[in-house]
């Protein structure tokens, strides 16, 4: 049997090449499919199905770009009217090999998804593991908020239901391979596991512990957020996007050409870390580190301005026009060559941002200073504890909340380890924000020097 | 969590490495150690433990070798005198960040086996995984036939004890690593699954169905071989082998080299296909396939005469030279540069071998042709059904039991697909043996072609 | 400075990445354009230039293939009527960074052939090196025969011209960089050398030791061929070739599927050495040696038929599909999964091929048996030495001249190392012809033997 | 004919790799001598011959270290006392395959310098290209100033007739391959240039214009720096480093052990870039930015204390560790897993830097603030011009002239671009300085904003 897990760092998506004896299914293949093909040609084998366990909402599934590449059918969940693929119901099964894979509707989530039961007949007829899409994850289940407040407790119930009537009876022993792992936006808080079994969700997974009504309670009280890219994804997932080719290449850019470029509108990024960006940058950039880029840009970017990045020369540039494929960004223009140094070399202004440490922080608090400071957070983090003082803004509302910040005062931002804050920063200062500063390490290093907290 | 199997092909080994918050886990290493490190770079975490699931027949173990090249502990089962590392005993155990890994002792295959018991604290304390080495593998079980026939029976009773009381009971949930895959010699019948589960073991492998007495009886039943090579690798492994340092190279050699050395004693090896074999190659040379080379090698290599590589030029000298590193030959010599093309390109001699088509060698048996049939597949395969009028003789057993084949006979040897068999014809035509052809695809085809075959 | 040889093995074709200070200029890129993005990433440095120095014959130029993926501009020469790019003149000159590129018109090897004429501007105004296209080479000069017999001593004389008039001025001291290497079809004897510079050229390439009227004469008496494709190639590139987009992937068959296309118009190439297909082989298919296949596919592969690979599952298909496309195949269907092993694994008919040596070669012409041998090495070579009694046919010319090949006699077929014969064997077999050998090393290894030839 | 450059960055060092026809000489190998065996294996050749130019000043020579892995003879020049290998003298010759080496000694860089020219018999007896060692350079002459002041005069009149009478003779059309590119100490001012010909540096090279006294003159006059590592090089190249085996591995260590290593002597270097360790850095630790790791780090760290890197988590561990193998730094010890951001999550102390760009400096000059500016370029490059009111420190001199950096006032430095100077820096706040800025973009900035300067 072959079997590849294809993670996709940053947005904690995981597709997976399943097959056997020269036959191969893909499961929810991104949209830079060349991992794919890669692994056709490993195994030497032929791609025949790609299945979608549900319509995305957090990247651009690639089923349409893969099969635009190899001869292979795709095929998703019914009651969703899909532009492209074919329909499968429960109980429909697959051969590939060996394997068969026997589709099971499991909504919940949504209401066409569902999960892959594979079963290999040369062993057994016994099931040997499940893809569960956003059905179940590691610790966590699925979200049910994607249809408004109303739905919620329905699609809640429907959700228990798949779990508790359809996967918790396949056996303990029934392997679970879900569509995301840790980090991801589809569930409050998946772990850090790439896959378990049943038996082992039963026993650890808190919210299986819960009874229906309990059950339908806390999805109703959970506090997700819900990126703004998410309304392209669903539009390019049910429609489907336009096709790539290859993927695209980024213009490397002089200082001259990125001057003349920021004269007109144009998202320019700087993927740095924080202690970098604070360093040195240029003016009126947005800094989201590169390792956050895929869960951070869908918040702040939109669809049609060109897209230009700057880093620090270390080789990112190819990766990070994949996170932007893979969010449906076709708007990518260029990135500075060279990376920052070439900009201040050029003798350009730079921009600076205050990295305070935590100590810093403490002795600032400890004198009564008068400053503002600003919790970027998620909500539920910053309702279970924060530092005495602090506002709560998520940084993903930042730039439609930021008039909640004041103008007159020092704003001092922190977030979970200094990221966040630091794009928050960035935000700031875009919107003429002169004053601020980012706690490097922020509640982590916070709570590492035993600091206090409120709760 | 981390964890990565790190699989050697041909003698079908898995090792792993295992670990949280910086820190690693090495289970049964293999000889060349530079996957390990570079894996404890990847994660950017410290190796403190080298775990040895037990003294290892079929390789050479690489924990001192590894032990050389970081600062990380050697540990092992008791009940044998091991010149190197420490023994842990059932119920020890090992923090590596948030996992723990507990010492059971599981005797059977041998008297210090254990298994690794894994827990990831931070989620449960509820058992994960298992790392079983060859105590129970996915549809089989370890052997217990290292300790003489009279021993057998009360090696089976342990083993069957340690599955049934102590491994089966940790929950059908649990995730089974062993240290073996498919092909591997340490167990008969090996499933083609990476990893399994106790809950799917418990349900389809049918060695856990038997009662104990049963399970004894299968045991003292089975017909499994042991290359001779076993013998060095358990005085490697219970004494330390060798440090290698960095891996060994191949000395490029040129046809006249060649042709000089073949004049001492060397044991030059032909890793082509048996097509490329068959269609030309330098005489009196012995024929192991690329794929085959790290199983079949140690029936017929000696630890003394140097050790030539004839390939096709293809770039697979480093990796034989890792197989047999695996196997503790030191005496690795050179290559033929060039391959062999460079052989006949010097108007040296060269060796031809027919190669029959299934369908050929049914025309000549059924034109009752005098030839001398023989198979040199595994005694319990050849006992299940083969061709009528054949021999057997198991490829391993041909050096020592080739006056079983009369000399005067055109002889055609077919195995399962048609390597062995041209192993076996290159050991005949080096025993001066002229008339003799390998089955192309052998018994694989045959059945293919719908022949037939008796019980 | 920047400067990059790509070399496309097997047609020996060399394009040039050369640039300065962030920008770059590509020379004679091949259809696969992956390396020239890869070389713009590695170096962050934007292709502003894509120079052609002639209407190429024998490979599809990527120059609108690379212009569809970054934005830069087509130059080549004048006097041609293509139907893209612009058109370039002597004295026209380039800037990238520091270098500064300059066309000089050297009619000869075509009318529009161009040399580029580089100098770094940060040194000092003397030339360093030229990019001669086709012009000249080391040891070598271009072909002048392409457009007809009576075209030659025109063409001729324009070389010799543009040699001695315009590039050899320029100093012994400048590099040459031709679009050529050893092997090509562009150049009768090419030496091993990936560039050299004028005044070696001066001294040692015997084509420049000529005088105009003795030079004039060596191109007319010259035997050179010309592939079939070629013609395909002029029009791709004086047209503009389609646009690939991504490579195309070639299909993984399985035995069944194979044989079932294999029942309409189907091209099967058998990609594998000769002692492998000797060894084994599919009837009725092409055996091109996959060294061998960029510069012989070209003789015996229509553009309509599809095209499946044969190998022995080394890895080798997308190096195969990289070789199709460069020659234009977009007519590339799929590939045996597995390789041959699995076609005879399912007891499909296996053709084989008599592997003769030198040796045995000899002892049958002592024998005085009654072969027909086929020498099908380039009639230059056969004039100059050849086996006693052979006949003569160009491998290229095989499948048209096949009819001078008796059909009632063992033929035995040698080339210089026995890989053309072994295709020349194969396109015999394919014709009907039963009793056809090869000679393993053939005229290589008859010398080596110091066996006799006859001048 | 085979040749591979070896470029070792930082130093600028280039060794290389000749040969044909299946048998290699190495060139002035480095201590990592994997590259060369790959090349071996890549081109299926043997290893036959070591030659050092001479004894190297600037790294450690990795000749004994591959002899220690292939059968290959170590070769340098006569007239030093070497207590390894075998000398050659003018006109020894050497064959591989094809080609021929004959050694030319050419001193005057030191007295046992010799240069190689090779022909290639197969082609003609012409001379194709020259190693030259140190003696002559693209744009450069060697250094002649290691034998003290008195000796400077007789060794430039050497190395003069070196080039003149026997180097330029060869002939302009002769390839010229010098042991060092651009940026390296051994040549004051070497081109950006692989390789380059006789005829090229006859009109380009400004040394080669000069009369004999002139160059004499010239060299007498010549201010270079000597790092002091080099006595260590020295050392380890005349008698022989002590033997490798594999690379070492750095040990990942997490913050509470760095903390206690760094409670005794250990030396701790950050490799990040100006703006990142100006962001936030380890307090007390060196910076020296990765690429100019080679080139600095033999001025300030010691061969006794361990050695320690920061990085910030991008993988570049191996290359630094490599950095310090070839500079003969035996006492690496490990690096902060993680890199940088996991001190200050630990809630460590964290030091900063102010990163002044150009136009601030300019305003505070403008402004007449009491600051002392220090100018840390080379002296000939300061004395070139430097702006106006700068003292002059040579980075490399820092930590023994310290003292003529006054602690009472606030210290701005600057360099060539920026780097530099946060290296001076570092060292100014290790010896207590707490008001120190670095000037990001330095000079170059500074003349690309068009500021003035004086000279």
């Amino acid at each position: 049997m072959i079997l590849e897990m294809v993670k996709s760092e940053g947005i904690s998506h995981n597709s997976y090449v399943i097959g056997s004896k020269g036959e191969l299914a893909v499961i929810d293949p991104r949209r830079d499919v060349d991992i794919y093909l890669e692994l056709s040609r490993k195994y030497d084998s032929a791609i025949r199905y790609i299945f979608e366990t549900h319509r995305n909402e957090d990247y651009t599934v690639g089923s349409l770009e893969l099969a635009s590449r190899v001869d292979a059918e795709i095929l998703h969940g019914p009651h969703m009217d899909f532009k492209y693929g074919n329909a499968v119901i429960d109980g429909d099964s697959f051969d590939l090999g060996s394997l068969e894979l026997e589709v099971m509707e499991t909504p919940g989530h949504t209401m066409e998804s569902i999960t892959l039961v594979v079963r290999d007949k040369d062993i057994s007829n016994d099931v040997y593991l499940v893809f569960t899409g956003d059905v179940i994850f590691a610790g966590e289940v699925g979200r049910v908020d994607f249809f408004g407040e109303s739905k919620t407790p329905s699609m809640a119930e429907l959700l228990y239901n798949s779990i508790h009537q359809k996967i918790l009876p396949l056996g303990d022993n029934v392997l679970i391979y879900p569509a995301h792992g840790a980090g991801s936006v589809c569930g409050a808080d998946i772990r850090e596991q790439e896959f378990t079994t049943i038996g082992y969700e039963k026993k650890t997974n808190p919210l299986l512990q819960l009874k229906k009504e309990e059950f339908i309670q806390h999805k109703v009280e959970e506090k997700l957020y819900t990126p703004p890219y998410f309304s392209k994804m669903e539009e390019n997932n049910q429609k489907g996007a336009p096709l790539l080719g290859c993927l695209p290449e980024s213009n490397p850019l002089n200082p001259e050409e990125l001057v003349d470029l920021m004269k007109n509108e144009v998202q320019v990024v700087d993927i740095r870390k924080p202690t970098s960006f604070g360093g040195g940058h240029i003016p009126r950039t947005l800094n989201i580190w590169k390792e956050g880029f895929p869960a951070y840009s869908g918040y702040f970017l939109n669809y049609e301005d060109p897209i230009v990045i700057i880093d620090d020369n270390e080789g990112h540039i190819p990766e990070v026009v994949r996170y932007l494929v893979r969010l449906g960004y076709d708007n990518i223009y260029g990135h500075l060559s060279g990376g920052f140094p070439s900009w201040y070399m050029a003798a350009q202004m730079v921009g600076q941002l205050d990295m305070w440490s935590v100590h810093h922080l403490k002795d600032v608090m400890e004198k009564e200073e008068d400053i503002f400071l600003l919790d970027v957070r998620k909500v539920n983090d910053y309702e279970k504890f924060r530092i005495a003082g602090s506002h709560h803004i998520w940084v993903g509302d930042l730039p439609h909340k930021i008039n909640e910040v004041p103008r007159n005062k020092k704003v001092v931002v922190y977030c979970d380890s200094g990221y966040k804050s630091t794009t928050a920063c960035s935000i700031l200062k875009n919107d003429g924000y002169d004053d601020v500063s980012s706690v490097l390490g922020s509640m982590g290093a916070w709570l590492n020097a035993s600091y206090p907290v409120i709760k």
